[in-house]
């Protein structure tokens, strides 16, 4: 299955991940246009060849040509958009996203939206510690994961056609997820492991400290240079999964901890075993 | 200052570090013995140039005829071998070590020392999440950090004489700290690193996530293959100061995540900035 070369992409949100998807369907010939905030972005992504076309109105003639249309927002701004523009829309349209959080996006969305258009959520796990269209690059999902979400709500049709979004932009991995398992999943794997660096990283003046850091320090650290609007947000989203999975983990730490005040060799060597031994399932799927 | 070409060499324990000061120090000329216990180390070593000479025996025909000793041991087996051989040692000879914990270390054994030795301890700050000599080479060591942590039992020359070998073998950065700042330093940057990522790694049935880890656990987990016999001796040497820096990191996880409870955002933002900021100058002292 595939999606025919006439059919029209739009972008809205012309970020990373948002001029990153323009770049890699253009690349791939398809028609690209881009709705954004900033005239600015649209002038660059248009230099570049990203894109065919840009706007930063919200003009029913524009936005009714497209076929697909790809939100790249932050999950609240995507609600909202779709709450107040969504009249703007072409109909019989395909909408996907590419929100970090799901079920608290997923269900809302599909709740309001017009019976004529579907959306099909998808997260493209990819990004980097920079945001920008200047950063945007097809090159970035190569290799990557995207995962589709989809609901009850969603046709085989729609669900083919966003799993084909991500084949045509060079994923790795192509996988369906419920958006339950989804949120469990980001919640351990990405929310999770940003709490623990952010965590690490300001609980100590630690200034002093950074020209003795090894590689143990900076790997753990490095997520910890962190985009501080974006990921309350996505924290807040997640809410109930992300403190169940941070309980997860201090509970761990606190084991671990209570084996060292008891001396209790043996039990710290169990747990580096296990530890080791599930690490090296994760070397392998590189 | 220099250590003349004709000072001969003896390391003990042919591990993964030992192995690596032993081709680092022939590299550069010098004649390079070695007392590990097994054959086979050996025999490897001398097909690979690594050392001139080696044997599994407490002989002290060759080893009172080395002039520097660096031991490469864990840290209870390096205080025993003082404790029980220091009589075959050459009047004189200067003494030094790899250890990764340092007061529980070097006050015991400047303790039990013969008054004409000196020990000047020192911690080489590389290594590789593998062991064995198979692995060494003098190369770990380049663009790293050297420790020398003296005592008053000290003298200038022989803390010049330990900082120059690690000038010999090439390391990036040659540090002096006493040995309870060394301990707070190597129980934030490395050990508290290791509980995250080992806490992290076990606190999950997380295999069926495999396939869809990005870097961001990659990162936090790669430390989590952790080697069970040497780890838990090093905590349990470094107790009391890495059991204090747990519990600043705990106490800081447990904050944020109380922010996210109360739907506390400028809270988490805040934390957010200070990492961000913080971590900026970790990049600039790679």
């Amino acid at each position: 299955m595939s999606i025919s070369k006439d059919k029209r992409f739009l972008i809205v949100g012309l970020g990373l991940i948002g001029g990153s998807y323009a770049a890699g369907l253009k690349e791939q010939g398809y028609h690209v246009g881009a709705l954004t905030r900033s005239r600015k972005t649209i002038d660059y992504a248009l230099s570049k060849g990203m894109i065919d076309e840009g706007t930063t109105e919200l003009s029913k003639g524009f936005i009714s040509s497209y076929d697909i249309v790809v939100f790249s927002l932050y999950p609240k701004t995507f609600i909202d958009w779709i709450a107040a523009n969504q009249d703007l829309l072409k109909p019989g349209a395909l909408i996907t996203d590419a929100t970090g959080v799901k079920c608290s996006v997923v269900y809302k969305v599909q709740e309001i939206l017009r019976r004529d258009l579907e959306f099909v959520p998808a997260h493209p796990m990819a990004g980097r510690e920079t945001s920008g269209v200047e950063y945007a690059a097809s090159k970035i999902f190569k290799g990557a994961n995207y995962i589709v979400t989809p609901t009850d709500a969603n046709t085989e049709k729609g669900i083919e056609d966003v799993k084909e979004i991500g084949r045509i932009l060079g994923f790795g991995r192509i996988s369906v997820l419920s958006p339950e398992k989804h949120d469990e999943m980001i919640g351990f794997l990405s929310q999770l492991t940003h709490c623990i660096a952010v965590s690490l990283m300001t609980c100590k003046d630690s200034e002093d400290l950074a020209s003795f850091s090894g590689d143990s320090f900076r790997d753990l650290t490095r997520i910890a240079k962190i985009n501080d609007e974006m990921w309350p947000e996505l924290f807040m989203m997640n809410k109930k999964e992300l403190l169940s999975q941070m309980d997860l983990f201090a509970s761990q730490f606190s084991k671990l901890r209570q084996a060292l005040v008891d001396d209790d060799v043996e039990g710290m060597r169990m747990m580096m075993r296990l530890s080791t031994e599930r690490r090296k399932l994760f070397d392998k799927k590189i």
